[in-house]
């Protein structure tokens, strides 16, 4: 199931999504076994690259931010899906303690925490802001630009044996992470025993790998690619990975090059089958990165040689100053969705196993092959289509198609990946 | 968690209300605890009517019509509840039958038909429907107003023994009623073993009383009563039955002007209690009674006497001519609602345990004392709350209550009574 949103598509129907629409009854049973197989985690955000020809996830986010971006008619999907996903995870749960990044003052992101916490207390929880900040002594009032504010307060350990982690007067059971711990996990987090963190611990950036992500989606898009009859590349990007590259000191350069090659080419002999007239390029990426940093985008693999000492800066270093020595490239994928003339990509939000909205990340000044995720980006949200009911059931033709099913069906692919991610990186996992 | 819809509410928010919209975590969680004791059927529809100062459900549906009457943008609600009790029921669900009511020239009620096979179709499964009506020998395409058509196939038994119910070609593992069963259990329904048929037969009205479902509601109100601190009267309406009644032979007549002058004094003491200044009155509904027939409203008990021929012939016989001798007395609940200078009641759809939309029905012809479910009728679909977002967690007055929540917490009294009364009336349920 996938809300009927509205896209940017105009064209007529391309093979893969025609075929992914008929076979939309089969689909969702298919996510609905998975489902009983695997955990979806909390919550996740799916960026996605349309080439037509050719839709692929290209970032997962276990700590997705930008829930101000959707259109405030998807509130209802998203009450409901997380009522699903906390009577799944605990039907007793009363208090939930919502921990966001740090950075306060980012007032764009706070208005993404408020509209977090409205979701969750309209799904019938108590929640508060428990921040890992040094510089939020006490409860402290933060104006956000519509006229909300968020109460932001110091996080504490409590009960006698200080297992249990809340606010002075708050004792949650389930915790909530908005804060994808790029920086490692901090000591307040750790070991707690009596409390559900959402999601574990080790969905963090600090251990997280794009590799192992993309690993676990291979998997997946073959599986899914077998029972709709598509070739899996329709839906899955091409990829390896190198360690032990130094950028600054130049290390792994050959390493790097032979793989960028290696991808260019497998890609090139795809476009040529396909008859697809644009140039193959590749995306290199820090395989522990995130909020769009430590990203390349490289046409020749002898780009990589001239590298300027900005670039090599730019490659070496990650949000909180993580240092980069493993990195994925991955096949590029062209994104030629259009929102007023502008470069777009779609952002597919979900919760526990359901699609419930999603945006466009524009950039008007980036090409349909470069990294959108970048300064200078707007989001632009997905409305319900208003004049029409997707009927695939009746006579053909009369009601008009679901654009945005593809969509909702690639990030949930993407979304049963990090279930399996996650499954295999889960320390507390007890073995097979 | 309701979704925010616009209503016809304008006025300050009531004590009622406030206290409701006040108390929702609490209220959510309490739901939520509920549902782990009680199985809600598959949907349901209630029809709720707002006096202010009381707003109590009048009619809890569980076979509802009129799925074409909410707005499209609420289908993905409806689609995602449908996905969560699908799941619940048959995870492996792959065909599922719907049996509509046999009244196969009635396009209005096929509309309906068509948008619940769309649900049903999204949520994953493969959709057919079976009719009952003896008139449809062969497959037969039903053309719709709307330029959709429906495929109505004749229901038989499948197997060596005959123990399941299709299509000739056509095993479902679940079978949906939309059919109330107003005459009787049809013998091809009966003894399916190995299927689910949703909801039970014991749903149906050949065997169902209002009186049962009020009395499981009077239950729910006061516990739900008790928890937000409010007077029970205050969603719940007085109400008796009689049985043995005989409009034709007179018979019963004065055990039924008691019982009348009984809620009309009730009514009247709790109406002084709170300083309002309507006048009192009762409605007698045949306790089996469906489609809005077999209804009378009463003002004085002396009206009972002086019957005429006409309107004792109308409280006789309800849908299918299934005779009237059990009544319930019930106290009138005004609905203070318009639109458009037009009486109105707010009807609530469920799926599962989720709130997926509503509508009003409108008459022009009718005062707020009377019944609105009659020929002459129209219905105006709840849209979202385009500009706002609840949220009842932030600084107070700055965004807009929903006016719609009080709707879906009271309905959805009405469904945990409902799944009460199922379990009580279901003869397959283990002894306790």
């Amino acid at each position: 199931m996938v809300p009927h949103l509205i896209t940017a598509l105009s064209g007529p129907l391309l093979d893969l999504e025609s075929k992914v629409l008929e076979a939309t009854p089969t689909i969702e049973r298919w996510f609905r076994l998975e489902w009983q197989e695997h955990t979806p985690p909390f919550y996740c955000s799916v960026d996605l690259r349309n080439a037509g020809f050719k839709l692929a996830p290209v970032d997962t986010n276990l700590f997705p931010g930008g829930f101000n971006n959707l259109s405030p008619q998807m509130l209802p999907l998203a009450v409901q899906a997380a009522m699903a996903a906390i009577e799944k995870i605990c039907p007793e749960a009363k208090n939930l303690l919502l921990i966001p990044e740090r950075h306060t003052r980012n007032t764009f992101y706070l208005q993404n925490i408020a509209r977090l916490a409205s979701i969750l207390r309209q799904s019938g929880l108590h929640v508060r802001l428990g921040t890992l900040s040094d510089e939020i002594k006490k409860p402290t009032w933060i104006d956000l630009p519509d006229g909300n504010r968020l109460l932001m307060e110091p996080l504490s350990r409590l009960g006698l044996k200080k297992q249990r982690l809340g606010l002075k007067d708050f004792d949650p059971c389930s915790i909530l992470l908005n804060n994808d711990l790029s920086a490692g996990i901090p000591p307040i987090l750790e070991n707690l025993h009596e409390q559900y963190l959402l999601p574990g611990l080790h969905a963090g950036w600090h251990v997280r790998r794009k590799s192992a992500h993309f690993a676990a989606y291979e998997e997946v898009a073959k599986k899914f690619a077998k029972l709709v009859n598509i070739d899996p590349w329709m839906i899955n990007p091409y990829f390896t990975s190198c360690s032990n590259v130094n950028f600054h000191e130049r290390k792994g350069e050959d390493e790097l090059q032979t793989a960028v090659e290696q991808i260019l080419k497998k890609t090139a002999k795809k476009y040529r089958e396909y008859g697809i007239k644009e140039k193959p390029y590749v995306v290199v990426k820090a395989d522990a990165g995130t909020y769009g940093m430590g990203i390349m985008v490289v046409n020749d693999p002898a780009q990589l040689k001239d590298l300027n000492r900005k670039e090599r800066n730019k490659m070496s270093v990650v949000k909180e100053g993580l240092e980069v020595s493993d990195v994925l490239v991955q096949e590029g994928v062209y994104t030629f969705e259009k929102v007023n003339e502008a470069v777009a990509e779609p952002v597919v939000y979900m919760i526990d196993r359901y699609v419930i909205g999603g945006f466009y990340r524009v950039h008007t000044d980036r090409g349909p092959d470069e990294n959108l995720n970048s300064p200078g980006m707007h989001f632009v949200p997905l409305a319900f289509e208003q004049n029409s009911i997707p009927d695939l059931g009746a006579k053909p033709g009369s009601a008009p198609p679901n654009r945005f099913y593809l969509y909702g069906v690639v990030a949930r692919l993407a979304l049963l990946a990090a279930s399996l991610e996650l499954e295999r990186s889960d320390p507390n996992a007890e073995a097979a």
